[in-house]
């Protein structure tokens, strides 16, 4: 396939080191022509372009890795070759596919995609094919995509070294990442806001606040787009955290052992059941 | 020195492989024979006891890694040398503190420490030197203390490769460690067992919701302990946590993107002086 990748930060950077070797063409857009000169002197890209408008015309998969908002402009604004494929790695779904999809050329195929494989640090030199290996991806089945459009992209994401690709609806999408990736970035910028900085904190941390404030480095305008447009979701995530924190805080008060050991009983099965669900 | 360790599970253990290399006489004392049998054919202990009796009439510094209220037990039925040290690992200070000075006899100095480096695993298969490297570590500075011993306790302890070794007050190492520490296992365990279990949650989830997790893994014994004894320190970090949180849930319901950003800017910020501050 000619695949072009748009968009050469963290997560577009690692498409075309992934793709590197495997049978394809690939090319790379990205408005830093230094980056463009670097991932084609790796040997990641045969040819950089700033826009791409050329170049898209002739893909049969264009990856676009840029902000949702961005996805759409890209869209509206580029002629796509008759029967491609376009994928995206937007983290929302539902109010971004609606648009998406009311916009596309109805001879190209719009396949939404998820890789769950984010960096807390930004752009191309933290990417690496090696951020895809054993991650999980999420591939969107919207009314409007055909089914095999669908098995293409999950056979195309599996030979990049994902661990796993599972189909969802954008709903469903939008529900378990609101639990598995928005409210653990909420409670990491809850918890280190938190501090009274009263003493020299990074001198009394072990891992355990290391591990849950990694993410609290957070790109604030994309994130404030993520968590505006999954709102309903992200909301209830956290209403059901704080119900658990409610018991767990009142067995403490109330010296309830048993409450509190129960507590930590479940979730540590939960835990080893979840390392399990990795191998 | 003399030194003995009691108590070989993953901080005991990483205790005598620390100490292997260095210039003392070390022995081990554990309930299980075959974790002394392997810890003295590692070369990390000279000798191995099921109690210790006679070894630690001999030893200038004793060093119990055993649960908070095994500790007092120890130092209760146990006679140490005159002028030895006795020193622990328990994760909360005032409350075991003031038990442990009342019954130490007069002439046996108790130096009370945190090493900042427990693992999710128990047992010396998962102790290591490695666990101390680059690690925090809290020394208490009790009324009782000797300054010379406390500076005594500061070289022991920085040979063993931590990263930074600090002096504070019962008190204030209960504050600090309710925030660096309990609140953080008080967050994995209601956020993993926040989970409604309506998906597959392992095939839907990145490195943060990973990272978040996995102290939710929690010996349940010790953790019900530890949170029970330092309640009201713990409330309160649990409480400031919580006031958080409720500014990020109404920035999200209103969609007020500047306070939402300025959470987002203000955390990415500490975070980034956090691991400047690790170097």
């Amino acid at each position: 396939m000619i695949i072009t990748v748009v968009g050469l930060g963290v997560v577009g950077g690692s498409f075309v080191k992934a793709l590197k070797g495997l049978d394809h063409e690939v090319y790379g857009v990205d408005i830093n022509e230094e980056t463009l000169a670097r991932a084609k002197a790796e040997g990641c890209i045969k040819e950089g372009f700033v826009d791409g408008h050329e170049i898209i015309k002739q893909s049969d998969l264009t990856i676009i890795c840029l902000y949702p908002s961005l996805v759409l402009d890209y869209i509206q604004t580029h002629e796509f070759k008759k029967g491609s494929i376009i994928t995206d790695a937007v983290g929302v779904k539902s109010y971004f596919l609606d648009q998406a999809m009311s916009i596309i050329d109805k001879d190209v195929e719009f396949v939404s995609g998820h890789p769950m494989a984010g960096r807390e640090n930004k752009g191309y030199d933290f990417a690496s094919k090696e951020v895809f290996q054993g991650a999980n991806y999420i591939l969107i089945q919207h009314p409007q995509n055909k089914k095999e459009s669908i098995e293409l992209m999950e056979q195309f994401v599996s030979s990049l070294g994902f661990h796993s690709v599972k189909i969802l609806s954008p709903h469903d999408h939008d529900e378990i990442i609101s639990f598995t990736s928005q409210l653990p970035h909420a409670i990491a910028v809850s918890l280190i806001n938190s501090d009274s900085q009263k003493y020299d904190t990074g001198k009394y941390i072990g891992d355990s606040y290391r591990d849950l404030t990694r993410i609290a480095n957070i790109n604030e305008d994309l994130w404030t787009e993520l968590f505006f447009t999954n709102k309903t979701c992200l909301l209830k995530s956290i209403q059901g955290f704080e119900n658990q924190l409610d018991i767990l805080k009142k067995a403490v008060l109330e010296e309830d052992s048993e409450t509190l050991k129960k507590m930590f009983i479940e979730s540590s099965k939960r835990r080893k059941n979840l390392e399990a669900s990795q191998k």
